[in-house]
């Protein structure tokens, strides 16, 4: 077959767009307001537009403006606040977490680049969350469940990013591999099952599972560890929403099943 | 020649250590203390251990160590300050300028992730500058003349950088890209004349060119038009100290003949 050099262009304005409106960033129960203007601020030098806080109070207008400065005003102006976490990513089909290098783990095998790298071709028909932990601590086990993918920037021993480089040298990773990627790289990316639906399905398995008392409710941490390691695999494989659907149809009939029997 | 897989492993740990051990940022006439802090931590998370800064007045200190943290606070300590940015450059042999994105220039040719992939094989040999302008207009021409490379890092119609977080982006990419390199990569760098060297020399050819009236004295505008494209041109070579005495060797010897000459 012949190769048609127009296919090896680099993306096109409406394919970069196209791609940029479906990424926001996460923000985790971010402390200071400054490091949230400061975000929005690399954000949109990326052109990232979508800025999402998960926070009990709303974070004070002024201090986020300050390091926001008038350019990004826009988008403190349209910042997205969320209470839970759950509700903040249930329309967003891909979420990446980020994660502080841990110990001696010289060479993190997840950069940010071999992340972005996997996340890029998926951008165009998936909601993607780069999702960001608290300045002291991180993200938790907790919040990193939602997570299909992870990314650790590769730090000396001294390591203690500031929330708002982090948030930065993601976004140059996804904007430089984007920008430089070819055109038609990201047109035919599977679209994948939100973390609405996913939960959905998680909760639906979990339902079974207590049911044929794989999960015994007598020991919360086994069985916390069984469904983690479950939305582990699940998470890998990048389900869609059609096989989300076929996961559940599957449970629903095996609760039916089983309530025909009690009977 | 059968492949010895051990040549293939990554940097080693000294091999590393000598490498970032060359490397220093250089903030030019930064107006912010705060900024400062927080280049030294971001620097200090890459490995980066000396910050060097060109500025009449000494930066405050504790705004300086608020951003830094403590973790960083040893690099404030050892903040080497500078009136002349000549004077600051005289040890270095590679020089990385630093610049905004230009205009509508969507795809700047020279990424930090392109230009590092330049720098990294020559850190073992080379003292290596990583240079950013103030934060209201960066580096000005003048400041360039002294780049053998430059970087400009992609953004978005929105172009509006924090300073450090050009700093942040910079070091990501050269500690990435030097972490991940294979052991012996770095090892066998030319060693390239330093800022000292050249700056001589090109003193020598000027003194040279006027001699011969290919400057005229009379249109400085054009003189430096001119001296600017020879800097350009012998810059991209990445001459050696024995070359660089060789030119000189020549200027001398001009010099000595045209003095004969006229006697």
């Amino acid at each position: 077959m012949e190769l048609k050099i127009s296919q090896m262009d680099q993306i096109t304005e409406n394919e970069l767009q196209k791609a940029l409106a479906n990424v926001a960033v996460v923000l985790v129960e971010p402390k200071y307001p400054e490091n949230i203007g400061a975000a929005a601020r690399v954000a949109m030098n990326c052109g990232i537009s979508r800025l999402l806080v998960v926070r009990q109070e709303e974070p004070d207008r002024e201090k986020m403006l300050k390091m926001a400065t008038h350019k990004a005003a826009d988008l403190i102006d349209r910042l997205e606040c969320y209470e839970n976490l759950e509700t903040a990513l249930a329309d967003f089909a891909v979420v990446v977490g980020t994660t502080a290098r841990q110990g001696r783990q010289r060479r993190p095998p997840n950069t940010p680049r071999v992340t972005m790298g996997q996340v890029v071709p998926l951008l165009a028909e998936n909601r993607t969350a780069l999702m960001f932990g608290p300045e002291h601590r991180g993200l938790t086990n907790d919040d990193l469940k939602f997570c299909r993918f992870t990314s650790t920037i590769p730090t000396a021993d001294f390591a203690s990013l500031n929330l708002a480089q982090a948030v930065g040298i993601h976004c140059y990773e996804l904007y430089h591999q984007l920008l430089y990627s070819q055109s038609g790289a990201t047109a035919f990316a599977p679209k994948q099952a939100t973390t609405f639906e996913l939960e959905g399905m998680y909760g639906h398995l979990e339902e079974v599972l207590r049911k044929i008392e794989f999960l015994k409710n007598t020991n919360h941490l086994q069985d916390d560890y069984w469904l983690n390691t479950i939305r582990k695999f699940l998470g890998r494989i990048g389900l869609q929403s059609r096989e989300v659907k076929i996961i559940r149809g599957f449970c629903r009939q095996f609760l039916w099943y089983d309530q025909q029997r009690g009977k």
